[in-house]
């Protein structure tokens, strides 16, 4: 979504009852939010042409082999789900395909034989730890034209913005 | 994505021929991604949350009305895809239900008979305009922890990452 599209559309009417929320800080607000939902898709879209380009591989696969990578037991099929915040339905069609790659496989659970448990395979491990390295360096040129002062105090900012919204939440 | 999980295993192993790209500043500029990425998610979750307990719908539906309302003529598809950036196949599922729900319609485009438009209903403006404000007060309190000069800094900070993203994109 276009920044400039939202933050005209999404600023109430002046018809509007809660038109007395609408201070400029609020603006602001709404403001700093579709910058930063800008620059998070923005720089995934980029991320996703380097995995296509580089590696003939897709974000998704990427961030399930980077949640497999520390799990040596592997992990069930909800957890993945959780972690990555999609449906399961979702995370069952992607493993599916990634087990047809080689890059995961199903194992049956030790303790809990109704439970499955998704694992690396030795291709899958081998692909994650050749991507890994390429990814932090797509990082470290991607944010190179911000200083390290100005990404330092974006660090901190951004803790403060995380402690905000997780206190303020309703769910 | 949880972050630490990501943290721990997106930075090279010390084998890794890139070892000397992980200086200090590579790694807080991956750290700055990562917690990013932590903060849209959190945000967006806690939207879809709102969107579902005070409107019963979903944060799909309402980008895709925000996209319409200034809109009078409409928009294709093709242009929905672009601006939502998924793909065209999930916009045209996304839109079945949502012709089905009375939110929006196709219209038949004037000059080029092929086409379709598709523009909000009454009832998908009428939403809509009731959501915006409401959605306006939610990021209003959800970043409502974080001070007015820190809003102020973080806008500007994420003003100059987002410069620095497009100038070094490579698609």
């Amino acid at each position: 979504m276009t920044e400039s599209r939202l933050a005209t559309v999404a600023v109430p009417p002046p018809h509007a009852d809660r038109l007395s929320r609408t201070s400029e800080a609020a603006k602001l607000r709404l403001r700093v939010w579709l910058r930063l939902l800008a620059c998070t898709k923005e720089i995934e879209t980029e991320i996703r042409a380097r995995l296509r380009a580089e590696f003939e591989t897709t974000l998704p696969r990427f961030d399930v082999l980077a949640l497999l990578e520390p799990e040596k037991t592997g992990l069930t099929m909800g957890e993945l789900s959780t972690r990555l915040k999609v449906t399961s339905g979702n995370v069952t069609g992607l493993i599916d395909t990634m087990e047809e790659e080689g890059l995961v496989m199903r194992k049956r659970h030790r303790t809990d034989g109704r439970s499955t448990l998704i694992v690396a395979t030795a291709k899958g491990r081998r692909l994650f730890l050749t991507m890994a390295p390429a990814h932090h360096a797509w990082i470290d040129d991607i944010l190179g034209g911000v200083s390290n002062a100005d990404v330092f105090a974006l660090f901190g900012l951004l803790e403060k913005l995380r402690v905000s919204a997780r206190l303020r939440a309703v769910k």
